[in-house]
């Protein structure tokens, strides 16, 4: 079954780049597989911010092979009873603390509904498993109390990678705690309310609605007192705020060469209202 | 032919570390290369700066085993219709837009002249060879928008490191855009104008002024106001600013364990001016 | 004995991340040896702090395999007539200049006394040997006055993971300079004195007070005109400083879900003391 595996461990946390923390799980995946691909998804998730946590893991983690070891660890809870999790799915493993990070692991389909809101526990999806992490053999010790990225998680990640059975860990579970979609909600008026999810670095607005909801550019699209008309397809050359969707498939707001963000004075969780303005009907095929 | 690669990917681009762009553009390399050695020149480029992201391209990747890939994506005109390239050259494969980033891959004597400014077609020179990248095959379906590093780059280069040919991803093409030397201008008096090409974390003002320009250090150098006298060889721990030639090859001005670029206010693109004091007669050997 | 050697190089460094420095050095050592896996610590050392180097290195190290290859470059003297070294030791290999940065590779009882200061020559222990870097046939020709990390410890660390013998780069010498160690200091009334070795991404205060000579929780805490009573085992969720002992066995001072050097306006260096509140007497076993 390892040769099969791919080898590749991502990494998703809070722990910045300029501590020792990030090179610490590196060495330990490595003593236990020294052959182990590492790849930072990001390390610059905000401190203790589950939910953005969640959202850059889903963003990246489709993109690698099947088998691919995926460890989450954006963990306000450490030192609290909070369960640590190696969750196996069809498209690879997820390890983390049970929190809701990992809930970027499962299908929509198994996420609890609602705008926003704190982590659920949702049954697991058929042809997903998940241990909570217990077997002294597999976690650092002595473990630390603040630093299971290191004691627990890099290690187990690392054993995964070798093709070490899930259930070696810990104890089956059958549900974990999830976070609500990232999902625009749909008003009486036909309007989506949505907002804002991630700034990135040129100070795009990443929003969480999605194209397929929009389903057209004849829409204003509101975002702190600003109104855009209509969805361009470009980030273009004028002065103006454009309105287009990102490669993710979510709508963004983006000022051509400049940043919406400081334009707006909008970060995350800035509201964003999209309002269709002409009702299209479809033509039968 | 594969066997002799040596399996290397570079990526350069203004993407930041703290999205989920870095890490897809890596999951996509490794879902077609799972073996591939994938190495960071720098994410930090200017949001969108073409020049700056091909200066540093063009610091780091000649230290790179030969046949390595170096992917450079700053992108303003993502969306527009601008050419995607893969170049093959006797030292690498290059890919990236055709908007002048790529010039760091060509010598000195194939690019423009002219003291700065806009990229301009150049004819490749003999032994490169340049495709303009349309093949569906190697390349994200459905393709996005507005994130080629994913969609289009990382999978060519990847199938590179293969071996594949690059004849594969599309039809030849015999000029890309370059952007003209980042070289200084000698003036009618003898003095070179130049200007900073970089800021480093220490606060040096790196300059496209090149050693073997200024010949001697027998010079004053000036910038924002202040004047230098003569080159040492060390950073030194003295009060003063200093100018010394630094790792590449090109003029620094530096303020020992201090910033000078803090000290004058001095950023990109400050004019730097380096006038000889002394006229040295060279005696025949 | 190559075959028994990782090939793993981490590097510590105070170059950032935004210039082309960082991807020069792992081209030179991927040109030496193509299989080798890099590793970074952290290139956000502050500019020419070596004691935070040493720090960041000592905490990181530890985790990694046997025979890994340790390069760290915080270098302010580079342009001068320090010593570039290579150390071997029990637990790997220790490339960098000779000015303290490479006493993280010493144990404990080899390193200087004293609460803090400037590196001291040290006799090497037993297991140890180091050699000054000098054979011109592993460093890059022509030799760089400012760029050692890219044209000396890149290329010589790359040849360990090679196999090749450490005698091949230079002489032997027989000590180093080495840095005291971050402890704490006892004072007549039985308090500790200590200080602010590292502020991490969260604010967290952590300190060079270890958790063997605190001994137990009934003390108290003073950190620039905070007292935290006693040590908790959690950051928790209270609006109050809380004091703990964090991943590598130290005193940290922090503030749940917030910054607890914002709140205290404190940084690096800044005196933290321990003071007992009972004196336990042991019972004999």
């Amino acid at each position: 079954m390892a040769d099969s595996l791919p080898g590749i461990v991502t990494l998703t946390t809070d722990f910045g780049l300029s501590g020792p923390y990030v090179g610490a799980m590196k060495g330990v995946i490595l003593s236990v597989n020294p052959r182990a691909t590492i790849v930072d998804i990001t390390h610059e998730v905000q401190p203790q911010r589950v939910e953005e946590g969640c959202f850059l893991l889903g963003a990246a983690w489709p993109h690698f092979p099947s088998g691919s070891v995926h460890v989450a660890v954006v963990d306000p809870g450490v030192c609290s009873e909070r369960r640590g999790l190696a969750v196996a799915t069809p498209a690879g493993f997820f390890v983390g603390p049970d929190n809701g990070v990992l809930s970027a692991a499962l299908p929509d389909s198994a996420r609890p509904r609602g705008f926003r809101g704190i982590a659920k526990p949702v049954r697991l999806p058929q042809g997903c498993v998940a241990v909570a992490i217990s077997n002294p053999d597999y976690v650092r010790q002595p473990l630390s109390r603040t630093f299971h990225g290191r004691d627990v998680f890099a290690p187990v990640a690392a054993h995964l990678t070798l093709g070490v059975d899930i259930d070696t860990f810990g104890e089956r579970v059958t549900s974990i705690l999830a976070l609500p979609l990232f999902r625009a909600v749909r008003k009486a008026d036909g309007s989506l309310a949505g907002r804002v999810v991630q700034v990135d670095r040129f100070g795009n607005l990443v929003t969480n609605i999605r194209a397929v909801d929009i389903g057209g550019s004849d829409v204003t699209v509101e975002v702190e007192g600003a109104v855009v008309h209509g969805l361009t397809t470009t980030y273009g050359d004028g002065d103006d705020l454009v309105a287009l969707i990102d490669s993710s498939g979510y709508l963004e707001v983006a000022l051509p060469r400049g940043s919406a963000a400081e334009l707006l004075d909008a970060g995350l969780d800035a509201p964003v209202t999209v309002r269709p303005v002409i009702v299209r009907l479809k033509r039968p095929q």
